[in-house]
């Protein structure tokens, strides 16, 4: 059993070490860039791996794929015709640093890449494994759609929670089943937990975008009331939004209870979503 | 056996059938959109399977997953970042049609479609099927990549035909491959005639560039000449590339003569790639 940050340090090793096809000519310099973050995802796989009884090795390929995909989904959301953002993980955005079309293309190899490099790993459970992905892959598409289209008019409470849960949900719970996949275990164990620690996840990310700084942001703040975005805490009040959260994360730490000790990590990860602060 | 139309149309109404999720929400109609075209990836993956002795039905998924990563290639090819077109196929590009944030998810969501399509068939073949569709994509986005990248510099010939053999080339010879694949034959036996065949599309690509008008093509016309893009129509002359092409394609179809009568709607398929007016 290893700790959150054990499990994020093989995660960066095997980013890092994973093999960006020679074929990627100009494209591997911003991929590479592309690929800074906190590996919540990958994170959330491997520990539910280990949650469901199996091996962290087992769970690696199926955690970059995540990471890829999550990753393709940034630098296109930070695009000028989307959110328009300059400044992400403390660094200019893709599209800043290198130009448009590159950051379009990146997050294009990004997303064929994670396919590519989860299909090619030598698991029978490869193909159930992408088609997981890629389901989550095309309902976060389509949440980032809805999130575009939902600035333009105001949404209700409940509208905003449907969106949180495919926009940022649907990764995140493929992450939790990805993870309980690799392991051989029942994806329906943990699938409750992981729907539930996605919007807690976004709910945290609203809040941040609340409360924090620029600079410990390593994003831009605010910018979602600058837009008049929707989001839970703009409804509810972020001291309301914050307990709904805390709620959200108990429910979902209440859910791994009959893991027993082998989903600490697990937990610890959960547990982060909520206190980060970035 | 069926002739390449009848095989059209095959892929048509299976395309119009393919399930698009209901959740793609607003997300449907401009991937609809984008779906129009000539189907020649996928006629090629259904005359290949045919060929190399296998049924169409069993290679529909894969002639389907083909054509959804091609037009989310030109999707995002079209976007005023990349060629900035605003004609394809006789029609608005889709950022015209609707607007360039749709047109980038549309984008990104028909890749996630191919491949949860692909591997939602029930084919124990389908996790090989998505690999290849997956490195294909991988390697045509980096052509595209250099694509962008060369249009600020001239080219070497054989700098254009590395660049058409992944730009055009990777995906067509996937088609092959793929239909080789889905019928159990050896894609080696395909692939040569599939590299050929990619790069004889290319060169008459550009020559319809050089020689159709707009309305005919339904795209822009003129347009590589007009940025002196570096095509082997404009490095060897239209005659000279049309000999290449003429002499590609005949070597395409020697490979094939080992699969006897078979492979007669493949070779009807690969004439028409040289001899379309559009």
């Amino acid at each position: 059993m290893q700790a959150p940050d054990a499990l994020r340090a093989l995660v960066e090793s095997y980013l890092s070490e994973l093999a960006l096809t020679p074929e990627l000519g100009g494209l591997a310099e911003p991929i590479r860039y592309a690929l800074g973050g906190k590996r919540v995802r990958p994170t959330i796989c491997l520990a539910t791996a280990e949650a469901a009884g199996g091996t962290v090795e087992a769970a690696l390929p199926a955690a970059a794929a995540l990471e890829l995909v999550h990753s393709f989904s940034l630098v296109h959301d930070d695009l000028p015709a989307m959110d328009d953002d300059d400044l992400r993980r403390g660094r200019p955005t893709v599209h800043r640093a290198f130009d448009e079309a590159t950051a379009i293309l990146a997050g294009d190899a990004l997303q064929s890449l994670a396919f590519g490099h989860l299909l090619a790993a030598d698991d029978p459970r490869a193909a159930a494994l992408a088609r997981l992905l890629a389901e989550a892959a095309t309902r976060m598409v389509e949440g980032q759609a809805r999130d575009v289209e939902a600035e333009h008019r105001p949404l209700s409470e409940a509208e905003v929670v449907e969106l949180m849960s495919t926009k940022t949900g649907a990764l995140l719970a493929a992450s939790v089943a990805g993870g309980a996949a690799c392991a051989g275990g029942r994806v329906e164990d943990v699938l409750p937990a992981g729907l539930k620690l996605g919007l807690a996840f976004q709910i945290a990310d609203d809040l941040l975008d609340l409360t924090a700084d620029t600079r410990t942001l390593g994003k831009r703040a605010g910018k979602d009331a600058a837009r008049g975005k929707a989001t839970l805490p703009a409804i509810l009040g972020a001291e309301e939004a914050r307990r709904r959260a805390e709620a959200l994360l108990a429910e979902a730490l209440a859910t791994l209870e009959p893991l027993g000790p082998r989903a600490e990590p697990l937990r610890a990860v959960a547990r982060f979503v909520l206190s980060r602060k970035t």
